[in-house]
């Protein structure tokens, strides 16, 4: 037997939530003598951290059924295998999984894509949690089947300094696009032109009503918005759908400006009609068949330094909520991982 | 030279448009024997009003230019040739075409589309402007096009029992789809399931807040809504989005409930991405490409009575204003024409 300290969802937030609604235990696991065959023992280096997670704290009507209470919460994870009674893995490999906020967990590996084994040659173990993984491929999805930009279109994305968003803008460069950033702060925008080779990036912090957000995206999209990737929705989506263009798409990806069940109403839904667009949401977990060409792009692409992105790294298990929690508010900048090892 | 009454747009509407917005006149239009090469005189028998005119009364930013102050109100009619100077078209042809809101007009008739003959034999002409003409065809487009429904699917559309709305519900029968229409009034509600054939109708006078809205559509779909052909926009969709199921699709047409510059935000956007939706807006001009395969199915459906649809029919150009405004607060009951021979 080993110890294993995990974290659970210890009750549902009210609005905004807290550190109160998660606790540290400490349970038994299976030790590698004890594994059933077919499972293997892993031991977890990086939690990914993710904005879909709060919605599952809720207990409402949602795309995936919410956490259980109770439960340790749910999470992808990058580790090291300690042991196994599984054909296809053997102790040493490096292996993302379903593993959740927990140090250790034992998993039967049977099942095609329960555990996957990663090559950390030429790509950072925890990069598998990010640019090559889930935030990555939501990215990729979001923009070439739903976005499709043009050489030449502008393509404006929510969150740009963050997984999914970094991507989003760095893939519309690939494609010719001008590829226009929404962050937080002049550091972060700072970092989304300078580093990632974004066009513009604009503060929102700086442009707090509608009128002052839609004349600094005018400013930094001359020829109007072609593609949107929302990942804030509320104010930002408003002010992308009064300078979008005919034929416009918009991929909605993520509306944490709404997850503490604040109310986001979209003031001007007409515009859908009169610029004719097409707005899209998706949930990248659904598209598991484009996962392998979506990967194939990704991991070339950061193996070869062309994909850049940037991590916040929480140390240890009991930094995940305050992590998680900052994340939430924007605090994170680029992935946010919690390391274990 | 002929006598010729038209009506003008004499001045745009602040808020509500009334009668004053507008204005008929007399003018000389050449006769028979003063005809260019290629010219077409008409005799207009039916003007078609339709509610996009309202959004070209405003001088806003929309799909297309204003409708031009002092002009003759734009709008499709149906009518006959009185002279010709086109070998294409001969005195007594049928043709429909852009005549506008006026008794006779000249027109060029060389450039392809601008006139077209039609054939009344075994389709009455006013057909021509309703399920055989443009709002058919706008019918036709959202629903193969944006809602695609499979047998079995929920198909909800507002303004059920108008010139398009009327022609949704019957083509998402003729598909095998349960068809749930959205009108004001009884005696609309028992016209669109008694006579069109739909599974069921709302009357949303009888509902109208959001609650009663979304509680009545969840007793209507009890296996929640799949598709949705959207012509008022406003409560309507709102309620709608609250039954949606996932990868629901919403065609987006009109949106008239905001057509007098009501603010009709859209409460839950988040909807579109929980419920994993497509929400497209379009505007069946642009997709010309289409419309010999509408037009064909279509013909087809009304010339042997399997397509049915019903006309609110003002008598003499003079009416034509009062017409169009009662068409805007959905006293007209069918596809609203203007009869002037």
């Amino acid at each position: 037997m080993i110890r294993n300290r995990q974290i659970l969802l210890a009750s549902r937030p009210q609005g905004e939530a807290g550190l109160d609604n998660f606790s540290l235990v400490e349970q038994d696991l299976p030790g590698p003598e004890e594994l059933a065959e077919g499972q293997v023992l892993v031991r977890n280096h990086f939690l990914s951290l993710d904005p879909y997670m709060r919605g599952r704290m809720n207990d409402s009507k949602s795309y995936a059924a919410p956490q259980p209470l109770g439960a340790v919460m749910l999470g992808g994870t990058a580790g090291e295998v300690i042991a196994s009674r599984n054909p296809a893995f053997q102790a040493g490999d490096s292996v993302v999984g379903m593993g959740g906020w927990q140090e250790h967990f034992v998993v039967d590996a049977s099942q095609r894509g329960v555990l996957n084994k990663v090559d950390t040659r030429h790509i950072p173990l925890s990069a598998y949690l990010g640019a090559v993984g889930m935030p990555g491929v939501t990215a990729w999805y979001g923009l070439t089947q739903i976005i499709r930009p043009k050489a030449g279109e502008t393509v404006v994305v929510s969150a740009a300094s963050g997984a999914v968003g970094s991507v989003v803008g760095q893939l519309a460069k690939a494609r010719g696009a001008r590829a226009v950033g929404l962050a937080g702060g002049a550091e972060k925008c700072r970092y989304v032109v300078e580093e990632l080779g974004f066009d513009a990036c604009i503060d929102y912090r700086q442009h707090p009503d509608l009128a002052s957000l839609s004349q600094a995206l005018k400013a930094a999209c001359p020829d109007g918005i072609d593609g949107h990737f929302e990942n804030v929705g509320g104010l930002i989506l408003d002010a992308v759908l009064l300078r979008a263009n005919a034929f416009s798409r918009v991929a909605m990806c993520g509306m944490i400006s709404g997850y503490n069940g604040e109310p986001i109403p979209l003031q001007y839904p007409q515009l859908i009609l009169t610029n004719r667009m097409k707005v899209e949401g998706f949930i990248v977990s659904e598209h598991m068949e484009l996962w392998p060409e979506a990967l194939k792009e990704l991991g070339g692409l950061v193996a070869t330094g062309r994909l850049k992105f940037r991590e916040s790294v929480a140390q240890g298990l009991e930094a995940a909520p305050e992590a998680f929690l900052g994340l939430l508010k924007g605090r994170n900048f680029g992935k946010q991982l919690v390391k274990l090892v």
